[in-house]
């Protein structure tokens, strides 16, 4: 069924929920099944980590890359959740790093069971990941996992080494939420249209499309952390700047400013970032600069290129009505607000 | 050539210092290719961590188990590198975990770059190892591994759980060494038999031997934490006790006193276990009821059943040879002062 004009987001809704739903009953199997005679403390830390309302928006990428290249079968559904479970790794990690008590309005694995037990969770599901990707995507599929994975790594040490650098630039922005967010969309896409078999050209456009929308999704979040609402996102604004991170809503007002104004944010960068007035002044500066409309534009720009990179599908109405939802999740990740 | 009785050390020594400076060369050869044009704090923290003076006994194991079982090639020594990454991805996280400073007379990763750099690394790590082993024994190769690192995430939670509790029984503890421990060890030599394409009964033979010595490292290690030199293993003595974990020595002492004894340990167990005078008293305790000198038994036990495990093998002279290194690699885990 061809999405309509009028329905995009229900669609979206719908196949998303049922493909969501799908890969928690998996996973449920699959823990079941490595899990079985472990400690319970482990089995715990996993069920709470792994199902708190997550969207499952890498699954979801897998599942429709692979169908719109032709394969939509129960092992897909398997493969599919090792990329929810290499995601959730990360973010228990990163929570470790980031010293973060809270996440989706919840406490932090960190929080709740402690650091060991966190570095540990994220390990199992690390490799728990890896283990189902080599199985059944084959040794190409892990080539293209791994390469990611430590792409994601090597963007942590550059945001690591640019931390509270008011000169960094555009470029470095982008080349660290490419490694960092975008290359592991792309790999979730390409390695579901390995899995289907796809041609090269395929593949290749999937990948274009992950890479795009990895960027913007990054470019979002950075958005968010200055103009959400706590209310949804489930965590307070002002993060990247009290950690120092420039983020390209600061970035594009650094870039723009001059004189005083640019003095005036190098001075905040400099400062003592967790003075609540520090991140009011800066929160101004970059309105004052454009900063947050050209972030968005920026993002919607990202969008754009990755419904471009689509246009090889062919005109099938069964392969147009995956790449309509996928185009629309595209969309979704400008109006996502948490 | 076979070993001789008079120089089975000198032999062994000649074998894992030509394989430890094989790895290291491959290794670096990896990273170069891993890491063409990566972040240079990344490569940094790597190198820090991977060629600090590491003895490479778990890539001379692979590579000795491959060798009897009839290969030994150039690729065999990039598989066996992938289990010292793991080796130094856990050693890291451990660190991280355990609050460490100092590993091997050095600062540890965590201390000397920070928590992020430490967790980074180690996750660089295990994804490069798993794709090494994806790559180069298959899936097969990757299921046995991904077992064995599951087990070992397994087993530190279990111990977790078991921290300061006295009623700890030397079936957990044998439970967690193995898991921790042992799983891998035998994993890194049935995958070594694996590669080689062993048969079933000598790849059979090889896990069992890798999962006793593993054990034996397991309960010499833990009996070093109490009785080892300071300036030999470069780490205090008594931080198990400190940190609450019933290792043998301790369990097996529980086992043994009664009344009083058994009292003052508990409340040892219990008390502030920071106080030196405290681990001094425990210390005595243990003397007093010979667990230290019935943990060394456990361990010879354990050696001489991995010994036996090798009786399988062929009277061939050249596959003798590389049984007699395994038999004194067994040998030289008790013998082994750091």
């Amino acid at each position: 069924m061809p999405t309509t004009d009028t329905a995009p987001a229900s669609n979206l809704r719908h196949a998303a929920a049922t493909v969501a739903a799908r890969i928690e009953t998996v996973m449920r199997t699959d823990l079941e099944t490595a899990l079985a005679g472990c400690d319970p403390l482990l089995m715990e830390v996993l069920q709470y980590t792994l199902f708190n309302g997550g969207k499952r928006i890498r699954p979801l990428l897998t599942v429709l890359c692979s169908r719109c290249c032709g394969r939509d079968d129960e092992p897909l559904y398997l493969l599919a959740t090792a990329f929810e479970y290499l995601h959730v790794a990360t973010l228990v990690h990163d929570d470790v790093i980031d010293h973060a008590e809270q996440r989706r309005g919840q406490a932090t694995v960190a929080a709740r069971h402690g650091i060991p037990a966190a570095i540990l969770a994220g390990d199992w599901l690390h490799a728990r990941s890896m283990h189902l990707i080599g199985r059944l995507a084959g040794a190409e599929g892990l080539d293209i996992f791994c390469q990611a994975t430590a792409s994601m790594v090597n963007g942590e040490f550059e945001q690591l080494r640019a931390i509270g650098d008011s000169t960094t630039t555009r470029q470095h922005y982008f080349s660290v939420i490419r490694q960092k967010t975008g290359n592991l969309i792309a790999s979730t896409c390409a390695i579901g249209a390995l899995f289907a078999g796809a041609t090269i050209a395929e593949r290749q456009a999937l990948a274009t499309y992950g890479d795009h929308i990895g960027a913007a999704f990054q470019v979002v979040d950075d958005l968010l952390d200055y103009l959400g609402d706590p209310h949804s996102t489930g965590k307070k604004t002002g993060n990247d700047f009290v950690e120092g991170k420039i983020t390209l809503p600061l970035l594009l007002a650094l870039n723009s400013a001059s004189g005083t104004d640019r003095q005036a944010i190098e001075t905040l960068i400099r400062g003592d970032r967790t003075r609540p007035e520090a991140y009011h002044r800066l929160y101004a500066l970059i309105e004052q600069q454009d900063g947050f409309n050209a972030s968005a534009d920026t993002a919607r720009h990202l969008v754009a290129s990755a419904v471009e990179a689509l246009a090889i599908f062919a005109d099938a109405t069964e392969v147009q009505a995956t790449v309509a939802l996928l185009k629309d999740l595209a969309g979704y990740i400008l109006a996502r607000n948490k």
